[in-house]
């Protein structure tokens, strides 16, 4: 569909027309499962990505940085010891920066780690269902990086992530909610073949990253990264015979979402 | 073909569906390098991938796993201090565990760690025929995650493995062993191009522990979880046209093998 | 194209036939986030991956390698410890050792190991212009991986560093740049759509290594596989519809060139 036929995608577009434009170099750490598939996705998406974690070197490169994504997936002692000193150096540059809490819940120290996380205020934190409720400390019987709770459970945890860092929230499922202190969206789009390949939530939380690097409003900047997910997933889905294929066309999609139609 | 046509899919099949009727959690300790398609396999499968190896988390979330993977390949030091820890963990809590002892034979710190994890009675054990040897301290002529040896000739040492942990063990060759204390079967399936992908053997891993989640018998769910890997690689290669079409192939056709002919 | 009509693949085509027979154990201590591109594009090349990073355990199975590849992208602590202590076996073995210094430049570890492992006199190095010019203390612009610099700009640097190695210097641009201390060579070829997958310059480096494995001569070694890299990509382009598609045409190329027209 082009932009005429599709108000969620001209909505966007703006914003997928200005990461395409700058380019942005998004500094990730970010789960070793997916870090293919964030670093793929980020390059068709034309961002550019970079992947440091350990201590003695996230920090540094990440001053050169136009953005900063803090996976918890698969936490290494690496990325342990690196997260909160890169975090600092993100803040102190002024730099945007997304956290996405994968897999918190009964894990003993990521959990912890997000909840001291959100004090240093993200521009925008993209989770499931049940790793937002987990980031306010209430149970939402998450198991691994799966939700068992659907998007809507999430609305009031949401709303208070959002409260406690003036920023952007999206909680990924069949109806992607995005909200901020004082706006909230829906989005019913995407394909049921996306959370059948390990890393497409990771993925877009770089690509909110990505965003909020040229986008100044979080809340726009995380609706477009969502609305860009879920449009390269239909178009995809369209074109696969199952999830292996599903995961190819989807990085072809990423860059062809608004450009082709 | 369908079951009807196949009598290895025919016996296979009921453990596929109770696969993909739980929906088993699968806590990987595994190859980095493989991480990914172990991951995504297991989700075309129908099971679902949880991949933490830090001996600070790994014990804990294992505990809501329903069954672990432990694979040695490219043992990072995180892997060294979270395995011995996170199978005592599965050990207690009376869950099935897998053990891939990819790549021992000279390597000085996973070949003794292995020998070690045999005294926890993993419920299968998978690997190849220098491998296998390995394990009970035969020499095979293994160079990395290569096997010079053929699967018959690691069948002494594979009945011996059986002998020491009560489960089941499969080794992996162009004819696939599967045997236990008092059973074997030979599989002569599969596909030339699986070895010239890296990581189907970790990936035949986790389908096994998959596999073993579900279904109460060792050896049955050893042999069809290395029937599906094996019927998938038959119906990738049909498909393919050099190694990386066959592994996209190989993820969709995980996800069809016994449902669409 | 066959060789009769392709010079470029003409001059290659003994070095790849000579991977293709020998089957070389390329032993990678690699990027995280390309680990698993490099390991299925050396096998995609007729060569065989070895991936062990730890002091523990790199230094001991790089003695059963053919080549050794040191890329210091995504550094990790591990790969920190077991670098330095498997170059000195891969020496003292004879190995040949390709070093791709990925991403040097600000990162305050990698950039300093890399200057000190180009004194360990690497077989060839691989790297773009941004690289090869900090290898030599020039700044050349580079943020993450990226290079903003073409490779003509770092042709003085490079034979800089041909002159301090003795070994062969690849530069990877639109138009590479391979030389040694009294050679060099320029190579027009390739895909634009090689810089938008993750990794295809880390699998250079690694098919630069199987080839330095089977190949006396290290220019024409490194040479070649600048030109099996950039012969593949044009093929993978013409068949590719986007990144995603690339990359697994690229992957099947690699395996064709010089065998299938």
């Amino acid at each position: 569909m082009s932009p005429a036929d599709d108000p969620d995608l001209a909505r966007a577009l703006p914003v997928l027309a200005a990461v395409r434009e700058a380019a942005p170099l998004v500094h990730c750490l970010t789960a070793t499962v997916s870090m293919q598939l964030v670093a793929d996705g980020l390059l068709a998406a034309g961002a550019r990505p970079m992947m440091t974690e350990t201590v003695v070197e996230a920090p540094v490169v990440t001053t050169v940085a136009d953005a900063l994504l803090i996976n918890l997936g698969t936490l290494s002692t690496d990325a342990m010891d690196g997260i909160p000193a890169t975090v600092a150096v993100a803040r102190e540059q002024q730099r945007p920066w997304v956290l996405d809490p994968t897999a918190i819940g009964i894990a003993p120290v990521r959990t912890p780690l997000a909840r001291r996380l959100i004090e240093q205020r993200p521009t925008a934190v993209r989770g499931n269902a049940s790793e937002i409720l987990a980031l306010v400390g209430e149970a939402g019987g998450g198991r691994g990086a799966d939700s068992t709770a659907a998007a809507e459970s999430a609305a009031g945890a949401a709303a208070e992530v959002a409260r406690l860092t003036g920023g952007a929230v999206a909680v990924s499922d069949a109806v992607d909610l995005v909200l901020d202190a004082s706006r909230e969206a829906r989005l019913a789009r995407g394909s049921a073949l996306l959370p059948r390949v390990t890393g497409t939530g990771c993925l877009l939380g770089a690509l909110t990253a990505a965003c909020t690097a040229v986008w100044e409003d979080p809340f726009e900047a995380a609706l477009a990264a969502t609305t860009w997910m879920a449009l390269a997933g239909e178009r995809a889905a369209s074109r696969a015979t199952g999830p292996g294929s599903f995961r190819m066309h989807l990085l072809d999609a990423l860059d062809e979402i608004g450009r082709r139609p």
